[in-house]
């Protein structure tokens, strides 16, 4: 398969997503020519918010190959992944992203995927969802930020990822 | 309880889930003053390199709510979220992000979260995860990229999140 049919089967997927009660987004993960998964968006039918077509094919993916892990494979996707998908890409090593439409179609379809895209541009103290770190001082408890990290460099089994 | 509290409980978390065998990540969702849920990273022990903490506590937080919606809550968490859990945050509608340990802390204890917000500042092209649309004209099948979003907006029963 080349990918323009795996491309077209992830839009087939995302189409008939929604004539099952879900999103209007479709994606699979390839290996080596096979189709290893496939993801449809489930956020309101699994009350999910991160249930995203791409999140739920990448983790189906792994499960199938028993890895956390994905080199080696490809995520085909229905429409640009928004900035939680790529984000999910990059954790599972993914060697390639390809996608159909784009942020601007996901925008006229009623998504923010290009407003996150844009949020992601803009200094955090603009943000409607404050996302920050508690002021210096202000923490009567004994709090040790690093101390996770400390004990996770001080043992010697510990998985890389 | 006041936000150190919350945020000391999640890095307690984070200490406890190294000991776990998991990464050295802890958080945790609040309304109203009260705990709805708790995540911890997950990543090499589910397999699924999408369950980072603050993910892992946006799940469980709709799951006991009933509800594809956080607004109304906070989610603590022991590490400034990577642009995956910060996504996760945005479509989940939280209210408001706050944490412990900076990105650079995370860089220093072996982890990515510092990397990939600086690839969301790096144009695509320059990625070594290649995130590309087919080129136009080079599909001979039928590929309609808007045709999903064409059924999402005909559909009159459809849910918006």
């Amino acid at each position: 398969m080349t990918d323009d049919r795996w491309l077209a089967r992830a839009v087939d997927l995302a189409t008939a997503n929604v004539a099952a009660g879900g999103g209007p987004f479709g994606a699979l993960v390839v290996r080596d020519g096979e189709e290893v998964s496939t993801g449809v968006n489930r956020v309101t039918r699994d009350l999910d918010p991160t249930a995203h077509a791409e999140v739920v094919a990448v983790r189906e993916a792994c499960r199938v190959l028993g890895d956390f892990s994905l080199a080696g494979c490809t995520l085909y996707t229905s429409c640009e992944p928004c900035p939680l998908c790529v984000s999910a890409s990059l954790w599972a090593r993914l060697d390639r992203v390809v996608y159909a439409a784009d942020r601007d179609d996901a925008a006229r379809g009623g998504f923010d995927d290009r407003a996150f895209y844009e949020l992601f541009e803009t200094p955090r103290t603009e943000w409607s969802m404050p996302v920050e770190s508690l002021p210096a001082g202000t923490a009567p408890t004994p709090l040790v930020p690093f101390a996770p990290f400390e004990a996770w460099l001080a043992k010697a089994d510990r998985t890389h990822y």
